[in-house]
């Protein structure tokens, strides 16, 4: 949702102070000001439910790589967190949402404590305030979009890349490679103006995610061993259960993902909405499992848990673009295609020889590709070719800006371990920890 | 809570606008539509709360079956809260609140996308929304608990009954006799009619899970080895630390889960109600785990970890009957008396040679039942003689459904895997893939 | 914050309820009952969130020791929280907010069952309840962070200590010594009236659980073997996937500890301080972690996992003690000085041959120190000679009173296991349960 629309739904409800419930028409309206602490309400609790997905993708990609590197990804997912956290409050935040006070000065200012975020008063006299909600509620809640864009890239490149040049990208890609795209749609941008329609993020988050992990994976290169002779040589995950988990978390801080992204709760109409995107997004999320079980139970034999739980996650990815309009059943068919997706999309990546760790390339681009092109499906307001359009321009624009990140970093510092150390695990080689000291190796 | 109730809150807090604070008698009331977001948002934090707990659920039984059967537990877990999600959308809900809207048609439109929940408007305009909270998150949060009720039934016959004869009960439990039963208590149905007290589902949601399990583990008999010449034969769980997490994350779930079926917190006495039961709840937890603690170092010597875990999973169903009126220490003894059961209950089971592998029966069918007699003690509209009835009738129709439904899976599809695949582990010949691949069993 | 200044803050909102949003005068202000109810639900959220931090400070304790001792850890984990819950609820709470009602006979009743927290009416015409939110959702928050403060010893004392001894301590602390502290400050007693400034409770909370761990680790002596021939001897974590959940359901967690001290959101001003509190507790935690990545890097060559873990839990509790009037670089700044103090101290205990498992007493004890200092670089009101004093005072009454119980446990029960039960580990030969009985250990 747009600054924009923001605005008017603000607007809106505070022109209307008397639309109240049915016959009772002498009832007390809601304060103007208390719709101000729902909607600053709605940023806290959606902001810690999507925090929390930061645990939900270290655990699903600890469970889901070998053991020999699980301390390495759980480093590179509390690490990534935690410079997106200063890369976005010292750039990406002021680039991001740029209306008027976007400046040199302006970021400059915001890195040396002095910038928009530090200008934000406790009181509503201080004209910089947003007019919707608390201001550090809202920046507290777009970080956290913000890291979650670089959390998916970790999972693709996981098991081969080295740690500094990973997190010098995650620098790059959360202070602004994101939040220029970002800014585009949800900052009140062009993709914005022409009506390009992308609820909870499917191509602002996921899909971006998904082209700089693509983008990665291709310039890096499979890890050792995974392609040989045209062969796929399955390297399963180290700890199913804690990938399970993992799964679990981020679909529980999904519900702050898209229910937060209503950007309001203050009016009945608008915790109305949340309510259905609550019940949507579980929706669509049921469906990707469901249809995952099932397929993999048809075109192998058996049920394959990974692709259940990366069709669960591929479903939430497809429900985000649009949560609030569909059906309950059709949010569940719209995750469900995602979960189509993500069983044949794993298979084809491999056939390209392009390695993605933890799926995180079917499940964040080609269920986020779908999501916002499902969004016509059920919101009249939508256009297929502008959604096309975007979903081409921010791939574009993700693709050629990390490649060109990856290739510099390569071409510098390097970008993967040395054959030994990936043989050996990062976890030894690179960090001198193993994560599970004690447990023999089979 | 009934629905008749919620309505009577409702019109109570309308009718009352002018009970305000003391002596600032001039002071605003609260808008009307304010009590209706309030409660609206009390469904859905404590929904994605009681969501949670499908993970908990996951954990606990992941950490107390052995290694080799991790996987398909994980699977199981996954996949039945999502069909619990198909099933509840598409028959439950309007089976359990069926006042004036339930028909075949009704049933049909639903699935078809069209019933009562896609109706839901975003405006009080519509007349088949809710008149106290939103449809969408009474949805949400009713779908959790029903989701749960399948929940317990993984745990108690792990490691040893087919996936998909499972996965054909969790439908049939989710969607039909869960809500059949539920209907009588929360859709205004002869039970409650008939003055039965069940605060959160002690009965309604425990004992149905428990009694459900109870009959599925007779008909599917105990696991190979675990009974043999008279003697009980331990089989440890593979992850305590999983188990343990497993467990906390119910206890934060259950806040949800009896916080939130208080159904209204847009009113001082409502939320003060809440902080009440969030507080009993707490103490009752703490009761069961602590007397566990005590009972297993009086009784065995040494305090033994899943009788603690399972002593406050006891504690907390056994409060959840009647969260609201008992005193602190009145939750922590009726929780504690749930721990006294627990301990004795696991061994009673296992002289019947019934193996139910995490407690399921002893925690939600056991003080499930107890939960449900201790209304008694502080609620003084209850009747134990009512208490007793409905804990027998929903007891009898879960009992003869479930086992029904159990029986017809044995004779057509078979429920119990073969012989050699029990001794190998689901994990790999029903699944080809473990769960800790790498770790070698001792 | 102390009662007083709740009870202020409560007055003022009320005095102003035409302080309505600039140009609309007309407006609704908000009801003075639905400030009280927003005060509660923060109490609530923020009450779930630091409950959960028990799951997180056993999972980071689980992660940490060695795996022969996990199941004696998430014992001690369980059941410190469960009686944590007891004793605070028969003593700590009114030992704590004395204010008029603190009595002998008050705690006798507590504990029979009619004390202040029986009292509670659901409705405001009781005079005992608190005039700024529900008292059952205040003793609910506070009794998480009573428990918090045990949590905090559990981990330092690992591996070595006897489980009852531990409990008993657990006891007394949580019923008696936190609370009559706590009561100095928030309580408000002579350290609150002399001007002492610890928001969350970096000295409150987190060094009084520092003060207890450093006294019981002196007394209890390392463990066997960590320490020998003036070397150290590393005692790596049996699982540090297990370890990362538990640092980011602490920082999770964190959010309710520090947000919900702000303990008000009815006003738009309340609300907007409780979103730059979890703005800037977000933003320490990152500088914390950030500056124990790269510092690990410049000193060892290598990132060390456990470290920056640390240095995260160490920016958080850098952070508590003033959360709310720093800028965001400066938050940064401030819990990126927590993370310098871990990386230093850590060594420096081993150097004095302190033997803290989990790195407990430089994350709760050093950098609470450290942040109730870093109060008065944002916060006019703070004086420096005062903090020190309070710390100083605190210090000194943890450290007497904690002593003296942990030198008559001692010399009464014991509190360490025989050398061979600790080689063996407790687990085995205290608890006879492992916590991974199938994986071979290296």
């Amino acid at each position: 949702m747009t600054l924009l629309k923001k605005a008017l739904i603000f607007t809106g409800a505070c022109a209307a102070p008397t639309m109240v419930m049915g016959q009772d028409a002498d009832t007390a309206a809601i304060a103007t000001e208390m719709i101000w602490i729902m909607n600053t309400l709605l940023f806290l609790i959606g902001g810690f439910l999507v925090f929390f997905m930061a645990a939900g993708f270290a655990m699903l990609e600890g469970g889901l790589v070998r053991s020999k590197n699980v301390t390495m990804q759980m480093t590179k997912n509390v690490a990534l967190f935690s410079l997106a956290t200063l890369a976005y409050w010292a750039f990406g935040y002021n680039l991001m949402y740029p209306l008027g006070s976007w400046s040199v000065q302006g970021v400059l200012s915001g890195v040396f404590g002095t910038g928009v975020l530090e200008a934000v008063g406790v009181t509503l006299a201080n004209a910089d305030d947003a007019s919707y909600a608390a201001t550090g509620s809202d920046f507290f809640f777009q970080l956290m979009f913000c890291a979650a864009t670089a959390s998916i890239v970790s999972g693709a490149l996981a098991e081969r890349i080295k740690l500094w040049p990973f997190l010098f990208f995650v620098i790059l890609l959360t202070g602004i490679i994101y939040p220029i795209q970002a800014s585009w749609k949800w900052g009140g941008g062009f993709l914005d103006e022409g009506g390009f329609l992308d609820f909870a993020g499917s191509t602002v988050v996921h899909s971006v995610g998904g082209w700089a992990a693509l983008t990665g994976a291709i310039i890096l290169g499979p890890r050792i061993g995974k392609y040989k002779d045209g062969r796929v040589n399955p390297m399963p995950g180290s700890n199913l259960a804690l990938a399970t988990l993992g799964m679990f978390i981020l679909w529980l801080g999904w519900f702050g993902f898209n229910g937060g992204s209503q950007l309001a709760m203050g009016s009945v109409g608008d915790i109305a909405d949340v309510s259905r995107i609550f019940a949507n997004t579980n929706a669509g999320a049921a469906g990707g499992a469901v249809v995952a079980l099932i397929l993999t139970q048809v075109l192998y034999g058996k049920p394959d848990l990974t692709m259940i739980l990366n069709g669960a996650l591929a479903g939430l990815v497809s429900i985000t673009a649009e949560p609030l309009t569909p059906s309950l059943g059709m949010a569940s068919l719209i995750g469900g295609i995602g979960g189509v997706i993500v069983v044949f999309a794993v298979p084809l990546l491999d056939k390209f020889q392009i390695d993605d760790v933890v799926g995180a390339i079917p499940v964040h681009l080609c269920a986020g590709i779908w999501g916002t092109l499902a969004v016509v499906l059920t919101n009249s307001e939508a256009n297929l070719g502008t959604q096309i359009y975007a979903i081409l321009v921010v791939g574009f624009f993700t693709v050629t800006t990390s490649g060109a990140v990856w290739l510099i970093l390569k071409a510098t510092l390097g970008i993967r371990v040395s054959e030994e150390a990936e043989i050996t695990g990062l976890d030894v080689s690179e960090l001198g920890m193993e994560a599970y000291p004690e447990f023999s190796k089979g």
